[in-house]
């Protein structure tokens, strides 16, 4: 007779993430598993938020402006899932996925350009913050006001361990791409090479702690062969991924969940970043990479998510052009930057601050979409807003009212 | 009595596109108008595929190999809206599009890549053809067998014509970019400059038609001052667009129907392209653009859309590492490129070429996403494809039979 | 080369639709076939509004009052399919359907309670209507200002001809229960026996058009035998239908277009019935009736309709208690009533005539579901409408405010 | 700083619930209030199993055959909310419903035909049971193989308690039905009277509860005044119901808490059972029912569900002619009865029993709608059911090949 379902892993938000042992924050494939689940099985798993904890509900985005990003990405894992070996396919079939019962809050950040930054870090370079009250399958925040919508809750982060010589190639690729920018980027942070400061290597120590925290490879990146940080809001409940397996026992881990988060997840801590509690079903298809020609993760979102309409969607497009009229090659990210832009003009009509809204596109259920590639030299993005997310009419007939709107805290710059 | 829907203007299949002298294929702002239309008014105008007849229904790719790029997009206009002053917001609202009654067929192409060629010409460098037939609200072809949809059919461009200014600002930025390019993409066609070839301007004729073809901007980008050529598919019935007026009557202009596209239409002639009409009901409003802060196109798609359920697209995940290995910063054009790859190869195991699949990606109504765009140095875009289009299950589980499967016709290279 | 579709049989509004051959109005084996389709083909079939052109494009609901009932309900059929038997199913998809081009209008009616009646028609007795502009997929009607919505196009009618087996069936059965009802029901029509006024048997004369005439089944029911008049509305674009086939050749016919509908028709002439073109392509399943285990239509929608969100549909509950405080045995029609009545008061508040709002529940895309039908002694039926076909809102939020609003055209009683 | 909901009541497994103050199981405006709630707030309420936990998870259906149906319907309440006044609408936004966490299964029953019954009972008489285990949002059964699908949770009764003069207007005219079906109907329960046996008046004694016990309606039906036991199954996360306001401080109850259920809870014990908690927000509209012209229950779903894509139900017609031939006037509840029958005839083609099928009819999110009930004498609706729920293809087209299937516990009748 089933019974209750089994937590694989439970965390602490009492004990530091950093001695946690169930816990780490780099790709390697020789972190210690914490334990072995079978296919067919499903286990919970809890997780901490992104920062491990670094972030308070409070009404000051100091915190947010000081994070320090050695110290995020406290995964949990690496599971070994039983009889999967290099070349099968890991299936990953989310069941639930819910905040933690006594913690029922997360927040959004922006952060500040000079640390963390963002995809518009040019225009808000302060740090901001909204926490968001989390009620039910529901948020609002009271530093956004006007807005309550229905979370898409996802997992940011999902992966299997690299092999030895996939890690060897992220490290590779990542660092000639910050050789290669060191003249053309100056000060510009384009990948982030392996750093042994506040590496956490679960239950690694002695000399393999020191190994992996001087290979491990960063885990901001999604990457091609194993995903890890894809932060894609449809692997939410009901979804199925196909994760290519890269060491024997797979070594899955997974963190970083998101009550909501927006097509881009622009602010960087775009997401409404959480602690939770992740149901998974674990199933393997071997040598499926091969047979079933995967070699980057595949998935079908679930069947359970809002549904608006089409015509509810405010939609803005964005070229190829950038903010200061400069013309782009068929560039996608500088054409989706300016449909963000275009929206945070337009709702700021409605009484909001560019920073509040900047924070809304970074984790309401906001649609970004690749329209057209190949009309040189313009790219053309869209992104599509659900105006029903909003207590007051946003549409373009709507008349503009005057509303006076609680702000969102932002953090004046840090003084070094 | 409100009676049958006004034609405002049709178009001929038999008088060759550049004789037409309602048609014009640059943007210009002294194009001469050819009708005048009210606010409040829907009007049904005739549209030219945008090839304007160089595409036959047959078996053999060499016309779409041998395409005269000099003469496409020939735009049914411009259209006068009464009353549009520059800085209004024209409200384009459509009600219909349907393919031309006599002439129920579509065309989608892979262009060769030294004519034209498209967003994987490095992989699919030869002219390719798939001829679909038109069966009321579905399609098939007998060049990519085992397919099946409907079509959510849009108009790829409309927009008013560019003032004087706008006009110089399009040309200025677009040189520019040529520039800087000659020397790192040497040979690449990277922008279009203004060219006399086969300008059309419509009735214009003598000196101004002289202007017009050595200032008129070309058509292939959409541009974010007043939209054009976006290539939007959920542009669509039911929709409505807010377009930027930049001269004293609007000046619309529309064409490029599109029976279906994917997003991105990534083979360049890649929705299933058709002559046809749109009905559209146009209004204005006035001094909208400051009013409403809209600078660029926004638009909120029609509420009647195919549904496939959001669990029935077999989404394929791509970064911005390109298919060498090199490593790209936040490229979302790079990133999407590898989503359309590893759907390429997915789908070749289910009996197709790739170039099949190429021209399918292209035109059916698969999702481009934008899911991260911040973890540096990665992009994350992904690439949906809607299962039921398929007569046979193409899911991961779905067993490998051979099929064997007509294939579509392929050009040999242009002997010169 | 797959050219045009053909057109199977055209109609003509010119006509009267009794000297039309093609068509036909009782539901008789021996009505003389008009055409040949093959399984495979696709072809096109032009149908006369229900009425036969009875009702006008005015402003005076008088043609409703005095409609003729029994010159109704002209099909165009029957169509031999080629190799189909008792026993198979008839396999009908449709692929598209469309208003004459020439004739963009459509119309809803109330019928007056002695001629014809309806749901409602305790309470309106009078008859009212109103016309409905079809401008691309949308439609307005001058007669109910402030809605505006998408058409799930549909066939009201389609279905095989009966054998004389079951035909018998049909009048023994109909006849009982009008037998049955002469007591209880006094006065009140519960079926329709065979009547040779006005029937219409096609191209059969003589002694066969007497005998069908005589014999015929009446059209206005759907029957579970064959399906008939179902008004169903999703039986549109796209949509799938399994139809047993009673006699050689099946004899399909079809009519009783509708723009829209809502779910119950509930003012019996309550969609916005219109003259059109159905595009269907046939198939065939051999033996499929016991293969396949079907006795009554079984069908797919179409993955093609309107999309409101779940959340935009307010939701009225009705319950098998009726108008005078009685209390009825899960009787879910008069559970359905009731959410009709209480739709009705409530949108009243706006600024309608209880007309009106009959009107717009019968042809408008709102949704009657059955919710709970075993908890005696009442049957729960909920009646959802998109609030998004209003121009203003409905909510129940929504303030108040006085409209002055057009009114419908409403009969005077007929004076005998 | 908002903290964890409060929760307003909960439940224990472990004691019986007649035993339980803070619970109910009739309708009468004296019983105790337990608590109070502010409008604004949102409270956490748990809630036992509809049975009180008569039904075992075990794979026997003797339970379900002998449940006691005099000790039913424990709701949770009555709740008083400040404020509220006879004449005002309570507002009931659900933001979350989830099975108990340490109780993660449910179970579907078929009444037997001479204890309680069901929709299909002359077809189906002997008592059945399936136990379904909740995987998250998931749910599958040992006892109903093959199928998979998420819950659309739901609570099955929500109302206010009625003033004395409403319970006086059901006693009355229920009695007034059980009188007149006393011969038309004998033997047949067609209502249920006042029944002091079982009676739990929650926290009173004494002669209150005596009174109670004699007045108080029984919980089976809804009913227009308050809503209650609808059986609405979209009143799930994320719906807002307005309900009317009876008495001083509304009385709000709530329970029969459903994971799944489908159009109709065909079954009777049709849902998928459970218990669990629910998180309502409350809200107040002072004098609504006038002021908003709402006399019964009127509900927003929630926005987030199920979306299986229209083409994915395959669905079945169901006209008013029952199973014997006969023929019923517009009687909507006899052809939901035959769309019902012939869908189990078609899924018994897969492998299942046929009351394997009728468990699954009444608790997977099928549809049951009402297509036409206008035309004479035939009612027609429609069931349809989303081919995703299975595991394998149950179209039409698929092929019928032999399944072993494990069947689902059937009950010998009782022996009295």
């Amino acid at each position: 007779m089933p019974g209750k379902i089994r937590t694989a892993q439970s965390v602490s938000l009492d004990i530091p993430a950093s001695e946690q042992p169930y816990l780490h924050n780099r790709w390697h494939p020789d972190i210690p598993s914490i334990a072995s689940v079978k296919p067919g099985e499903t286990v919970r798993i809890e997780c901490l938020d992104w920062t491990g904890g670094q972030i308070g509900n409070n009404d000051s985005a100091d915190d947010v402006r000081d994070v320090d990003l050695t110290r995020i990405h406290y995964l949990t894992g690496p599971f070994d899932v039983e009889g999967s070996e290099p070349g099968d396919l890991l299936v990953v079939h989310i069941t639930d996925i819910q905040p933690l019962d006594h913690s029922p809050w997360g927040f959004t950040g922006i952060f500040a350009r000079d640390n963390g930054g963002g995809f518009l870090d040019r225009h808000y370079p302060r740090a901001a913050k909204a926490i968001w009250d989390l009620d039910g399958i529901y948020c609002t925040s009271r530093h956004i006001p006007g807005v309550r919508f229905a979370g898409l809750v996802h997992a940011g982060i999902l992966g299997c361990a690299p092999s030895a010589a996939v890690l060897a190639e992220w490290n590779r690729r990542e660092a000639e791409l910050v050789g290669a920018c060191a003249q053309s980027h100056p000060g510009q942070v384009v990948a982030l090479a392996p750093l042994a400061t506040n590496a956490h290597a679960g239950a690694a120590d002695g000399e393999l702690r020191a190994r992996i925290a001087g290979e491990g490879a960063r885990t901001i990146p999604g990457r091609p062969e194993h995903g890890g940080n894809v932060d894609i809001n449809n692997i939410s409940r009901g979804s199925t991924t196909y994760l290519p397996v890269l060491v024997p026992g797979a070594k899955f881990s997974v963190g970083d969940l998101h009550f909501s988060q927006g097509d881009g997840e622009i602010s960087f801590c775009g997401a409404i970043e959480m602690a939770g509690t992740i149901s998974i079903r674990f199933d393997l298809i071997k040598n499926g990479m091969e047979e079933r020609a995967i070699k980057s993760p595949v998935y079908r979102p679930g069947d359970v998510a809002q549904q608006f309409g089409p015509s509810r969607y405010l939609t803005f497009e964005g070229f190829s052009v950038d903010e200061a009229g400069r013309q782009h090659f068929l560039d996608a990210t500088v054409a989706y930057r300016q449909a963000c832009l275009g929206a945070i003009e337009y709702l700021k009509q409605f009484g909001y601050s560019g920073e509040q809204i900047y924070l809304l596109l970074s984790c309401a259920p906001v649609r970004g979409s690749i329209a057209g590639i190949v009309d040189v030299p313009n790219a053309c993005t869209t992104l599509g807003i659900p105006m029903d997310i909003f207590d007051f009419d946003v549409s373009v007939e709507a008349e503009r009212v005057p509303r006076s709107l609680a702000p969102c805290p932002v953090a004046d710059p840090r003084v070094r």
